[in-house]
């Protein structure tokens, strides 16, 4: 059997993500499809509107075969460790292809801009390295960076997030000289950061907008989405009280910076360069976790970087806890979230070939990267109603969902 | 001018409070009368039903001079922890009496019990090591070990909270010879932990019961309390919209303790002997505060002592947090809450001849003490709506209350 790779969030599952698994079993001919997902916490620092496992339900509906998950310490992490976390699991699952949306559709724009970039490697770094100094944020500094060395052309503009992201994807292969073969299809037009739905297709923060706050599903959101997708919201719904967002968990947050030391607060990871003081000094005069950010961000720290820290301080995930993984050649295992029959027939072939574990529960594991799975996970839920949080403790425990 | 000191908690101030305020005044013969309060935590480890301020200008109307806090580390301990602070703290700012209530109001009693637990000092010890060893809690271990010397005799019980407490007093000054002369008053009939309202004077527990949980003051709570405190009490509730208890924060500390490793949560004050262990087993399955304590408790780990544990986990209070002050000869400071005209000319007079600063605010003090008390002070407004919790972080950094 071979399987294609897919990298995703699912935050929630959408048309266009639908759109995605379609296009990719075609282009790759694969018989498996395979995604990898960040689980709680997502790239840009943000908790997952619905838990993990409702995503999961949703994208086995739509045609994935096998969803597994990005640990957390790859998954609120920059676009290059995002990348290797996904392209290393799925290199140990025993993916041939990955394939991702792209404005082009072309992938060889995509490695032709990694040659280039191997070649003009020192004057990106120069460059990179300047503009950092300067105190622009990372994707200022190299944006600057790859306009320097000629990729901001139209054919391959690396400015854009989305193009970033494949270009990630396309470099933790070709850095590691894997044996995937990447591919890229034609994105359905709509802008990464699009605010507002205008048809079926839309950006997953557009949805997301629509959704949080409201009691239902309104009917823009649900022309969006799947039918499948608004049963798991709707199902979540129930099950937890909430969607979450960033300001349900303002209290929480709020309380632990407010009790903890400026030396506690440098220990989390990506709390670098005296942003404690500026976390703890913003922290008694605001109300909200969006006014915090406001009054925090500058030109170097963006909304995300920040919102990645704050992921990390509500999640407890410390500087110490990151570092042994982030420089290890490949992810520590698999975890499993999810199958269909036909993934289940994949994994019992493909397992006896792989390298790490494939788990798929937290139960009786111990290691320190399930550890911090599980702070994560613990954190996620903190802000369901008391009797309603149970059971998602235990679904962690649980086998992996079968459709 | 001649001081005598209280050692007080007001949770809140009742009836019975105004009259040990009145009966020491007389007593004593002071002009001026030094309440040492314990300021958002209490030494049973409970949250203040309302904060220290409302709680001082209620003290103030009522007879008071002086208010000072308690600082945390000695106010949520042990007994005898406890009592060294309150009595430290008032050796400190001068007074020559400290007079609290007791059963039999002679202080003769108190005293001589002291000379002989000085004689069977070692009977008493190695009483005490035998029945800890056993796996007894300290209260049950030490009123074995005073039965055993003869202190379990009807005039001066030391198995009842209140006589302990007294006794704590007495035995802090003469251990450290402190000029000063203790006074007790008989208490008005009232059991210490009487769980019902049965006249106007009532015990603090029995009115806290009453009040936590009700929108308004009952006529059974009314009954018990002054109309000074039944003011302060609607203030505060205006102001912050809840009244303390437990159950308030049960999201909170939930929360932390999913999200600490076992190694974090045993570097936590009062986390000894593999507690942390029993108190991350049980928070999976716990959906209240009531319910977790009552899951942990065992004869060794008395429901108060986990009280205060969970005060120090909440606060974020470390064993090296609190392992530089106890050890200390007296207190880093003596923090005032409020005063009335005569509690000023008293401090105009004393101020010169005081060891330790005489503080009035968090503001501008980088101590350590006083960014635990900073720690702790935040925790305790965490379940504030945001909004309205501003004020009180503001509040900290207030000149004190003048009335």
């Amino acid at each position: 059997m071979q399987a294609c790779g897919l990298i995703v969030e699912y935050n929630p599952f959408h048309n266009g993500h639908a759109f995605h698994i379609e296009a990719s079993r075609k282009a790759s001919g694969a018989d498996c499809l395979i995604a990898v997902m960040s689980g709680s916490f997502l790239q840009r620092g943000e908790p997952a509107i619905i838990d993990k496992f409702h995503r999961t339900k949703a994208a086995l509906s739509a045609g994935a075969d096998i969803v597994l998950e990005l640990p957390y310490v790859y998954a609120v992490q920059s676009s290059d460790l995002f990348a290797r976390g996904s392209v290393q699991t799925l290199h140990e699952i025993g993916v041939s292809n990955i394939c991702f949306g792209s404005e082009s559709g072309d992938i060889s724009r995509f490695t032709n801009s990694y040659d280039v970039l191997q070649q003009k490697q020192s004057v990106y770094q120069t460059t990179l390295q300047e503009k950092l100094h300067l105190g622009l944020s990372f994707p200022e500094a190299s944006r600057y960076a790859y306009q320097k060395i000629g990729l901001a052309a139209s054919e391959m503009d690396l400015t854009k997030p989305n193009n970033i992201l494949g270009f990630s994807y396309v470099k933790a292969i070709l850095d590691d000289k894997l044996p995937i073969d990447p591919l890229t299809i034609t994105r359905i037009k709509n802008a990464y950061h699009d605010q507002a739905i205008t048809g079926s297709i839309a950006s997953a923060t557009s949805i997301r907008k629509e959704l949080i706050g409201k009691e239902d599903i309104s009917e823009t959101a649900a022309s969006a989405l799947p039918e499948v997708t608004i049963q798991q919201l709707r199902a979540y719904k129930q099950q937890a009280a909430v969607w979450h967002s960033w300001e349900n968990y303002f209290q929480l947050i709020h309380y632990r910076v407010m009790t903890m030391s400026e030396d506690e607060l440098a220990a989390i990871h990506g709390v670098d360069e005296g942003l404690e003081n500026r976390i703890k000094k913003t922290a008694r005069d605001t109300t909200s976790f969006y006014e915090w950010i406001k009054k925090i961000k500058t030109k170097r720290y963006t909304w995300t970087r920040l919102q990645r820290v704050f992921a990390h301080i509500l999640t407890n995930t410390t500087k110490d806890d990151v570092q042994q993984f982030v420089s290890d050649e490949t992810v520590p295992y698999v975890r499993l979230l999810g199958m269909t029959k036909t993934g289940q027939s994949y994994l019992n072939a493909r397992k006896k070939d792989m390298d790490v574990p494939l788990i798929s529960t937290l139960a009786g594991t111990e290691s320190l990267l399930l550890s911090i799975e599980e702070k994560a996970s613990h954190a996620y839920y903190s802000i369901i109603p008391p009797k309603k949080r149970q059971a998602f403790y235990h679904q962690e425990l649980q086998p992996p969902i079968m459709i």
